[in-house]
């Protein structure tokens, strides 16, 4: 029975937003976050370096090694951008830079700013540490993306040549290379090019990347000796680092650095569907249910530490310190995304939103300036976002997605004939797919996350029957299914009501999902949620900040759970970009009587106190915002 | 008004044990910890050093460069063991090293190895990180205990020799430098030089460099030019990392390196006191009331922060990660002693117990041979006591406590012709005190710390007036005092009980204090104990181990506070050494159900349990001991 893919994600680029919510941020995303990350990447010459005049000594740092790979994602931004928002200067713009970048270019195909100009001679030596593949991946989404918005095919071409520079370098042939990334990327950006293309070797190249890692002998044990380095003497100590520990076939943990390994299972859950592999599926499955189920955090961050910017033990979810990048929830929702596809199951589109609305929103400031690196779930305060850093990683990637984010939201059947449609996401938006041959339109008319009341229109032009399959997110008690007014008796299956009619643009299917504000209890193994509650609303999990609470010491602030359904909604258009807060009964413990005082043989007073609570994605977003934590306690 | 001592504390030399909680740690101080630290030393060769005939090249470790203070506190610590138990081996031993350590003193008094050997150039040039006048104090410490035990003064006028080098060389006269040592230490040790041989000039010494610290221009800043340094590029920061940031008078905080701190304020406490010098006591009372009520751990450890191995912000403690290291709980020891006998005012005497049978005694392993340097309040169960460190300051700190822990125990007034006796800690042992010129036997029999019940019996020979104050510790709710087994009418001053009265050998003195289990909470502000609740019996902080709880996740256990005083109290004298564990109702938050679930909508079920807590000092003394934990939720 094949594996392959029963669903088919629309494109973004047929998704309009009109509302509240993601049409303000992709304006903000477009006006503010690409030009910003342009010149960024400007001021610290990741543009000028294709001029390949410039100077660098040894040691070399790791930022400095996959500095192309900023670039590329912009370029990648830019594409989704342009395809959905025309803007001559804008492509003006990136035009230039594309012929700056492709000018690098080395007659083989090769193109890597640093080992063409700085370190000529470890060119392919390192492939554990150097990142190569990486940017080269990178430059190759930026390609496709680009090609796709504009039909012009310069840095694809280019990329197409590089690809095939390195499909000769490394594979089981005779005189080569058995090599693979450290940090995988390639592999899914193989995909797309394979798909944007039509060229099915590129496919066999992200296949042979995925087969051969992790295979004995070990390709970095190798190439460690042949640079004359002892593999033993590794700086990350193991190879589980960058997921090469063993074949992926055989791996059933998430582990090492955190967006390493959402890259590899996106790339992985490309190729299991292209190559129909049940193997590789199974591997996905059991990681992802093993990471979801032990190593996640509540906002779909992941990868706790700073250490290894990565994942660590079951239920180690450290709540101020947390690492939980903002790449990383990016590629948890690049890797869902896939997994939805497969067979529909809602817990990946679940996670999807988790990640997405929470984890990942969180990485950008409301104005599209200012990032995290690191979403902790607890913060004194001094954790803010900032213009750049000095390893530049996701501020492009917020851009991108951001730009593409439509992309997300519906599925129809992979089958010509279905007439399956499936609406993963909600947020008011106009959509167009293909249903059978059939341009259908669809539009969404809600306040979604606002409001969880999704009124849903179909017009094929003409009546047609199509199944309409709309998910019910796994965070929502009650819900309820009417069309045209009248209840239908539906039933869930894999965290979606199906409804089958043959639809006129005059039908309205209304889909109420229940956004009573509620309790989130953690496993109790998770030690610094243990005790402790978080809100959440909808999909979007709530936070405190210091602020709304006269500065107090959020520590000192508990609820009694039962008092969370009672929290009012208030819809506050005026506060950070217009979000819903939730107000309600809380307590602090008192420090009256502790003056002096630091261990007392009565327990502090604890007094009722108003609490406010505002969505985690928008925190640190006013002056002085001041402590944030999610998990409060119940005592 | 005089500030100076109202009292005399009794030297520890007066006072043997005979007990089943000091007299054998006593002995396997003796028998294991000093050998062990001989042995360590002399494997490190750090008794070698002072041959002068070694090899060290720079780049210089800092734990080299004081490497000479750890022979030094061997020194003492022997010189402690022999006062109370002589031992010819031992004595022989130390004459040797003695020797050998004497043997490498220059003609102008100077001794330190690695600046005759390895770093002649650098002499004098950088008190303010290179710890010469620490090594220097630690020696002439070391001087005097063992000049005290064996009345064998080679060491004690080499140091002599040397503190006249540094007063020649240090001070406001002409030609000299206005410097003072980075790590405080050689203050206290100058007061223990000048007592021991009634030489005033070394009191003199000893105020010049508390008064000069942190005095403009500062005088780190004028060495740091010399050097060719820019002052504000000291590594640690600020002048609050070694206190003098302002002069000593000036401050109000404990801050910076809390070793440093303490042996400061350690030193500022006798010079107030040998100096009436109210503007100096009133800096220490200022400092202790600040920290003791903001920056201080339940089991009197010190210096949350791994840093600057000091001290942070008010209510920061941390307590997996704390640091609290084990010389700085020492220093608290050291200071607190001092604090006393200004007053006789039972709040030094009540953080003194708590620092000794905390965070002091935790600090070394049940047989004596392994140390912790760290002592945090929570473990996952890697942290291990070790045999020695890199740094191995707190071994011999360990040994010369537990040598001298009498000392701690009593006083007489300062007067002489007072007639009071305090007694300040509990333990069964005899002393001999001397009284308005009498000597007098007190007798102390007692299970303490496992029982409150302490008997007192007093023999002058002869009928003898002589008050006695006994301590009623601030941890005890309920106390009764009896004498001849009929109740006292009497009432508590500054944490004492007194009674007069014309005492025989008879007579007996009975102070009840009760051991009822108590709950213990902290201040509000600190996060990681608000909601939270500590277990002490008498002196003695609890804790809970993996070990005793099938290894269930001690953060999943809870306790009603109100189950804390109904906890069974049963002595174990198979378990640890002897100790008294608290057994009684808990509650643990149970993984049922949870099983692949990660956040729910319900609270995990909270069952019933046992828990066992141990004292916290005697943790991670078994195999597979696993987790600890003091802090435990309420809810």
């Amino acid at each position: 029975m094949s594996i392959r893919w029963k669903l088919s994600s629309v494109a973004f680029t047929s998704v309009r937003f009109d509302d509240a919510f993601w049409a303000p941020r992709q304006e903000i995303n477009r006006t503010v976050t690409i030009p910003h990350v342009h010149k960024m990447c400007t001021d610290t010459n990741r543009f000028s370096v294709f001029e390949l005049n410039y100077m660098r000594r040894p040691p070399f740092s790791i930022v400095e090694i996959f500095g192309d790979s900023d670039p590329a994602k912009w370029i990648e931004a830019v594409g989704y951008s342009l395809a959905t928002h025309p803007d001559p200067e804008l492509e003006a713009l990136a035009d230039r830079e594309i012929d700056r970048i492709v000018s690098a270019q080395l007659p083989d195909g090769y193109l890597n700013t640093h080992f063409q100009v700085a370190d000529p001679a470890m060119r392919w030596k390192n492939l554990r540490d150097l990142h190569e593949m990486y940017c080269a991946g990178h430059m190759m989404e930026g390609a496709v993306a680009y090609y796709q918005a504009t039909g012009k095919r310069k840095l694809l071409d280019a990329m197409m040549h590089y690809a095939d520079h390195i499909a000769a370098m490394f594979g089981h042939g005779l005189g080569q290379k058995r090599g693979y990334g450290g940090h995988p990327e390639i592999e899914l950006a193989l995909v797309k090019m394979a798909r944007a293309t039509g060229e099915k070797r590129f496919y066999e190249l992200s296949k042979y990347l995925i087969d051969e890692r992790g295979q004995q002998p070990h390709y970095y044990d190798i190439e460690a000796r042949e640079r004359g380095e002892d593999p033993a003497k590794f700086w990350a100590k193991n190879y589980e680092y960058n997921q090469s520990h063993k074949p992926l076939r055989e791996q059933d943990q998430a582990v090492g650095h955190a967006v390493r390994a959402m890259y590899l299972f996106s790339g992985a859950a490309d190729i299991a569907h292209e190559y129909d592999d049940a193997s590789l599926l199974a591997a996905c499955e059991r990681i992802w249910d093993a990471m979801t189920s032990r190593r996640m955090y509540l906002t779909g961050g992941i990868g706790p530490s700073h250490s290894n910017e990565g994942f660590t033990r079951d239920y180690d979810l450290p709540d101020e310190n947390a690492y939980a990048e903002t790449c990383a929830s990016i590629g948890l929702v690049l890797w869902c995304g896939r997994m939805l596809q497969f067979k529909g199951e809602g817990k990946y589109a679940d996670l999807l939103e988790r990640a997405l609305y929470n984890g990942t929103l969180s990485g950008v400031s409301l104005d599209g300036s200012h990032f995290y690196y690191e979403n902790p779930l607890a913060s004194l305060g001094h954790h803010h976002r900032v213009p750049w850093f000095v390893c530049p990683c996701c501020p492009p990637n917020v851009a991108r997605t951001i730009a593409s984010v439509g992309g997300y939201f519906y599925s129809t059947g992979a089958d010509a004939e279905s007439r399956d449609v499936w609406v993963h996401l909600y947020g008011q938006n106009s959509a167009k797919v293909m249903v059978a041959g059939r341009e259908v339109s669809l539009s969404q008319r809600t306040e979604y996350p606002w409001n969880g009341r999704v009124a849903l229109k179909i017009d094929a032009g003409a009546p047609t029957v199509l199944t309409l399959h709309m998910r019910v997110p796994a965070w929502c008690g009650r819900w309820s299914l009417k069309v045209n007014g009248a209840p239908v008796d539906t039933t869930l299956t894999n965290g979606y009501v199906s409804v089958r009619g043959e639809w006129t643009a005059q039908d309205e299917i209304v889909l109420d999902l229940d956004m009573t504000p509620h309790a989130v209890y953690s496993h109790p193994s998770v030690r610094q949620a243990v005790g402790k509650v978080a809100l959440q609303r909808g999909p979007l999990v709530y936070c405190l900040e210091g602020v709304d609470h006269g500065q107090t010491e959020l520590s000192r602030i508990s609820i009694d759970p039962a008092d969370i359904e009672k929290m009012v909604v208030e819809h506050r258009a005026d506060l950070l970009g217009g979000v819903s807060v939730l107000r309600g009964k809380g307590r602090v413990a008192d420090v009256d009587g502790w003056n002096g005082v630091l261990y007392g043989r009565q327990a502090p007073r604890v007094m009722e106190t108003e609490i406010t609570a505002i969505p985690y994605y928008a925190w640190d977003n006013r002056e002085a915002a001041g402590e944030m934590r999610v998990w409060l306690r119940t005592n």
